[in-house]
């Protein structure tokens, strides 16, 4: 059980960390939606307070005062039972709230929360369970969102032409000094999904539950840029018989000739990273790929990804959390998910059609924020999360 | 083991049926393509043909004389290995080769095939394995556009704003006379797949594999119109909390309201039927609805879509054949799918992503062309097949 | 004045003409639309028809029986005054009514008139003014629907990969055997307009008016293929100052390199006409260019178009005819232009915004039914008509 | 003549106007563009300077170094010659160079330029004829900007859901306390153009030329919001009769109910100004209407727009300046019109088509930037300018 100064601790040192991540902004940085998948900082930093606000302490503080009445509409994301929201693609469009503004709604939801949760400690009975699980999702919200908001920073400030860096700390590139293995797996049933009631989990990985896997191997290792250039000259973005018919149009239609944030300079690949640009680093592993490329490069390796079941049944086996990895599995409910009612049940349920599961994690990823059941998911085209991958057979 | 006679006439019975399939259009029909999924008619005969020609004429008949040399640019369909094509949505465009030249070639194939299948019988080692199994892929191959004929010629009359109908003796709505009841499945390892080799399957269905089931009960019935007009009723619609979010747009953004084929004149539903426009069969299982309808409609009853692995364990204790079932499985590759080297490789395997898995079969499938292993599948929004649903928990 | 004998003749005359243009055609011919502009050759037949069905016999012929209750709704162009229409880019998804049909429908409907025209004739009062103003719109309807259907066809065969030819008889490119000369036109006040009232002419030429030109010159001869060829080699296609800023995106966004229907087949340029494809003739005069190939080309050659009024006050000092000539000229009402009530009125003026004026007539304009007072009009963008251009400076 | 000193002065005051109207803003609203046609105000300020330093300061100035290498890419609007420019749809993803740099930028271009011209003046032969008219080029260049800023503004606040504010001095309304009499003027040959050597103007007012007006009336009054009211309550915007074919397809697809930034609030139109929300003022000049708007209007009111040259030759006549008012002329070049060579050339000619001429000027208008021979140019459907009409007959 996680006591309750140590829940408070979390929450405030959660808050501070998404401030911290924005340090490096200049206030210009916190407006712009160059693309509909990357949303302005200043809409982050509003929207994980609304989160608090809406589900917390509008339904909970007595007498709790809205900041301002037309900021869930303005930071609400896509929720539809909490009314209506700016459309995803506007976001970029308002300059108001300024930033200033969106920090005063941050400071204010915190002091809140933190009053809110300090009260209730004092009572006799302390802060309820339905109160405890709602501040664990709005936590572990914001978290996610601290994620999106590093590589959403880093889609702004790469994607500028004058390609400005976040700052020269944050290392994307982990080292992986240790050989390529093919770990073995036997056939046989596996328990897959989140099973310790204690801790905190998303209802996507509950209902643990037997999946029978047949024998496999799976690499010990990520895939590296060095690979994928081999990849990239033997033509692979040319042979469409390594692509699925939809990523082939992809491919065609966005001219697409190797990962997002891959420059050739007078012949030189160079990757744009949040310390700036500079030369591809071969030994790191590969980041910034979509599904498409990644079973494109399986299928040159005449390999296959793992499935989501594979992964989790073999992961203490190997190292991960640089790098998101796409497997094979398409995103769908485990075997007795049930959706929470109203607003929360929109977290992940929803979403469950035409994506695919990702795991581990990756070097934006907040820390405490995963572990091996964690399932995370997106379209297979998209490629501005830390996206790599793993190859199994 | 099939005899090469039997092989031979169920060649030209299925060529004869493809033609049968087409006496009731006027030669006005063949050529039209209102929508990018709908091919017109004259396109399915010429590219049925074409098939025959490209895989096994032209490589292995001795001598053989093209019928056109820009047929092949006309008629193929997606095979990037087999060089330039008529873009999809251009294939109504297309006012020539005419009708009659359409059927001139598919004779011309089709008398091609005969004697070439004749005299390779004659000789001492008859037909080979390689010419069997390409011949019986062609053949399939042609079942499958003797479906989408169908389907595709009802679209054509169907939104021709004279609702024109087909024939007369085509029926849709076959009985359902037994009452609703839930079959129980019992947890454990259930094998999947097809593993006769003796039979015809496509290479999707291959590499028979275990599954671990959970309990689970799934129903003797599709869900009729009735029901579905309960749910229509309901506002089910309207109820965004029984959709996915991408269902939720494709609704708004469409507009949908019904079915595909339904229409409320002065308050009472109508069905556009092969044999014209109707009322309503309240009885008849449900057609020509989108996945993510089925998937609202299970929403709205608190139950959901079997998977494809769940369908086909349980399959043998009810009817099926006359809608084609969505089930909640992505469409992905069996445990040690291997995909064929060349052109027909690109049958399956380029599409296993984003679409699902639909079971069964439907009251357009040709005779014994479908099997309790048949994997079909269609992007999720697609509504003109006959595409029905059936309830599991 | 015109008797009322002719006019039958006339009218008779046009109905058989618009058949005769069909003759060489496939049934399959008549029914697709590649692009919106273009229409199905039996869309014009029944158009027209329907034309002298609604605005005729309708209104005045006693007990008319409608041909069929939905042929207005197939018909309708785009006469909001009428009631609803299929959306122009529908019209090529009908394979219903059949050709056979629609040649049904514009018999009964030619015959109808037929017999209408005549016991008028046969009264006292004989065909009254109305109903013969009526009559002669109808007429000069369907003959602009005749050059429609030519240059309609022209598209649907010419983007056909087959490329079939119409026939053999069609010259497109008339001989212009004279030398280039530059007409001298003195500067002064010109009247403008139509003013013969026992003539026909459409409402968008009256209000005979008077412009002020300034001394101005204007070639005899039409911009040749020859001469086209030159600014394409010297790269006119690719020098941006040579454009306007929406002619440029235009070409850049459609690739475009040459005229309509001209192919490069290894090195040599080849056209696309009504008698099949052949070399270029390089001293016909240029055609099927768009408004911003005519400028490009006329900065090129440090020359400009003339306005339509130039052209009309010097059009007696040239040979015309032979393509319809852009103009600098925007179209747009002349002073005192007055539109007509209800739907007749929505003939000219709805379309004078955003469009220019194209003067003189075309290989494919019906007899008769051009004249110097004439005003064609398209969009900037297109080419499927007869276009040419001639230099004014 | 204009003196050296003046045009120091003129040219200081000038970049110092720029900065004040940018005074009220927060530095977030510098960054946003909601619509393709909407820069971001950082982005006219980057882009005025750009413009000296790319025609005055590099080809002229001895030793002048460029401010930073990139920025003629990221500033760069149109000019082709110039090199590659940020596309117009991109500038609002630009977060860099911030809002402080390109203030940076302005005053180094503005210091510069101070101390070019100050040396050059103090030479012997003072600025040369060539500089002066680049000068006098780039100051009505930014003069126009100052117009576009000034409307940008209202478009990104006006947008804003929370409807900020400018300022509370900007008086969009200018009282018109006379009574609406028609100007009846006479039939004859006007001049039409700009005609004084010694004052500035574009090259597209320039080639005065001989115009034949016939008689007509044209209002001395704007139409006001009052009298659009009336038009909007008699169902103005649903009778087809009224409109264009092209302004009823904008009309229906964009659901347009009212001029840009009208409200209805609770049964009471409201409209955005920059001074925020307010109740409509009935006697203002109506407001933000694009022209097939205005051109419904004069149909409903059986009128019509003036051409533009009615206007100039009656603008004498009446009061003008508080709206651009919407001509019938389409924008197209005068007789003897010719383009300058090089980049500068492009600065109107490359518009003339599609577009419609606009006379007058507007309560956005910077000072001593209109004349009665000037010709500003939209295309149909904006609206964000403050656009009017006034009636003709």
């Amino acid at each position: 059980m996680i006591v309750t100064d140590t829940l408070v601790s979390f929450f405030l040192e959660t808050r501070q960390h998404t401030e911290d991540i924005c340090k490096p902004l200049e206030i210009e940085d916190y407006v712009v939606q160059p693309i509909v998948d990357v949303s302005p900082p200043k809409w982050h930093l509003g929207h994980t307070s609304w989160f608090f606000e809406e589900f917390i302490l509008k339904p909970y503080k007595l007498n709790y005062k809205l900041f301002h009445d037309d900021f869930a509409f303005v930071f609400n994301s896509y929720y539809e039972n909490v009314g209506k929201r700016v459309v995803r693609n506007d976001r970029g469009n308002l300059s108001r709230p300024g930033v200033a503004k969106v920090y005063d709604y941050r400071h204010y939801v915190t002091s809140e929360m933190k009053d809110f949760l300090t009260e209730l400690h004092n009572t006799d009975k302390g802060i309820s369970e339905k109160i405890k699980d709602l501040l664990l999702i709005g936590i572990h919200h914001e978290k996610q969102h601290q994620e999106l908001l590093t590589t959403d920073i880093k889609y702004i400030l790469g994607n500028n032409p004058l390609l400005p860096k976040y700052n020269d700390n944050f290392t994307e590139n982990p080292i992986q000094n240790f050989e390529r293995e093919w770990i073995d797996m036997k056939e046989g049933i596996y328990e897959i999904g989140h099973n310790n009631p204690d801790a905190f989990c998303y209802d996507n990985e509950l209902g643990q539950h037997k999946v029978y896997l047949h024998d496999y191997k799976i690499s010990n290792k990520l895939v590296t840029n060095a690979e994928y250039l081999t990849f990239i000259n033997a033509g692979g973005y040319e042979d469409f018989n390594l692509w699925h018919a939809e990523g082939l149009d992809w491919v065609r239609t966005n001219n697409i000739k190797a990962p997002m944030y891959w420059h050739n300079i007078e012949g030189k690949w160079h990757q744009y990273t949040l310390q700036g640009l500079r030369e591809i680093d071969l030994d790191a592993p590969l980041s910034h790929i979509s599904y498409y490329e990644a079973f494109a490069y399986t299928q040159w390796k005449s390999c296959r990804l793992p499935t989501e079941f594979e992964w989790e049944a073999a992961q203490n086996n190997f190292e991960w959390g640089s790098r998101w990895e796409w497997t094979e599995s398409a995103y769908l409910p485990y075997p007795n998910y049930t959706k929470a009612p109203g607003a929360i049940g929109e977290y992940n349920g929803k979403f469950m059609v035409n994506q695919k599961v990702l795991r581990g994690g990756s070097v934006a990823t907040s820390k405490n924020h995963t572990r091996p059941t964690y399932r995370n998911f997106f379209q297979t085209n998209l490629r501005w999360q830390f996206t790599g991958l793993r190859l199994a057979k």
